[in-house]
């Protein structure tokens, strides 16, 4: 089942999505003439890095699965629905897009089991972890380079429903940059679940971004330039990114000047 | 003018401290007979690394003010208030103590400059930026190491003036850890504000973490040593932690076992 939260006369709703219908406990809504917005209001977004076997190949060579997922956290206020723009922070010359798949908490949880973590899951959507590569670089700790106003787009719609082996694209202008399958997840999402709950409870409207696969920009030059040059098809004002994935929709935003 | 977050009768209300006693619009409490909550709900906790000069000294031997203050979150799930438990998780052996000066906002901002920082600001309160330093050592991003459940105690009274020149100081079961004042600084608060919301958009009741001073029980060990043994004074369950700011007030915590 996908489901979609909406703003239709100033009052926020969460309905079922059937083409291009919505449906609610009282109203059916055509799916244009709404205001699509974030699945949830997260307390906390926890990304994941180097979790696709492809991403880690391209950037380190050689993949070995380690003993704990590399976890990181995107600021609330990083957030922007299906729609909304992605602002290019005036310091910043290296943006990059990263497509990646999103879990929605549905049910506060503290140190569950993996063979019970989907039970507290609300669904699956479409995430956007846009990224200032210089600062990535320059910072120690990720927090501007992953945290900017906008840098979380997310949606548009929920996926209830998780099955395997999803094909996971990212296009700009069009162009496919990155194409790859959540086979090709080193942590599964019920690993993920499992360990990131046993550090910080979960609470409903959570996110967790599970990484991205291979194809960002920032992988066609070595780290230590990304202070000086952007990668080969770094994002600009203007452009327009999609983040898709398989059975669960199609993610878009266009990058915009300040 | 200190005010304080409390709940009496299963009711979150926000008075004003004058000894014992708290004012509210309609009436009065006895400080003892309610339950002290922490200051704000916040959507985010910036925290501030390497922004004390004698804390830096202490860990890199030479004192530089870099060109931007290092900047990292911690989770909101993360708070607890005055006289709540700081849990030790069992995969640290070193949990160590961090006595930090914590600024409230009060007003949304956005790109501030320094002259208007302060008027984006609802008061100053004690802050514990507590941290697991065996998974400080382990992480390439600090998630875990300051992010576990109850690392982040607050409280308990916010005071709206700031002034210069303020005593903190951290205590664990009576003796002094970190003695040190607010000219330590390097990156001043209305300079933090202005930086802070220069990338991310604050909203009242986010919390800015700006730093620990010298005495952590880290710095008295290498860092290469930490994922082996605990510094000299680590916490250990039982233990209890006082964070205590000049006109401010003490914010006082216990260890526990998970």
């Amino acid at each position: 089942m996908l489901t979609v939260r909406f703003r239709s006369d100033g009052t926020v709703n969460t309905g079922t999505v059937d083409g291009h219908r919505i449906t609610t406990d009282d109203a059916t809504h055509r799916i244009g003439k709404v205001e699509i917005l974030p699945p949830s209001e997260p307390t906390k977004i926890i990304a994941v890095g180097k979790n696709y076997r492809d991403h880690v190949r391209a950037i380190l060579g050689e993949v070995e699965k380690e003993e704990f997922p590399m976890l990181f956290f995107k600021p609330p206020s990083s957030i922007v629905g299906h729609g909304d723009d992605v602002i290019a922070p005036e310091s910043s010359h290296f943006l990059d897009y990263e497509a990646e798949l999103g879990v929605v908490i549905g049910e506060r949880c503290s140190s569950v089991s993996e063979a019970n973590a989907l039970e507290y899951v609300e669904g699956y959507t479409c995430v956007n972890d846009v990224t200032a590569r210089d600062w990535q670089h320059t910072e120690e700790q990720w927090a501007r380079a992953k945290g900017f106003d906008t840098f979380c787009p997310i949606g548009p719609v929920v996926q209830t429903e998780l099955q395997e082996s999803l094909d996971i694209t990212c296009r700009v202008n069009g162009e496919v940059r990155q194409s790859s399958n959540t086979d090709e997840l080193l942590f599964s999402i019920p690993e993920l679940v499992a360990e990131i709950s046993g550090h910080f409870t979960l609470l409903p409207g959570d996110v967790i971004a599970t990484g991205t696969p291979a194809g960002t920009s920032a992988e066609t030059i070595p780290m230590k330039e990304w202070s000086d040059r952007a990668g080969e098809g770094a994002l600009e004002p203007g452009d327009t990114v999609e983040v898709e994935i398989e059975t669960i929709g199609t993610l878009e935003n266009q990058v915009r000047s300040p």
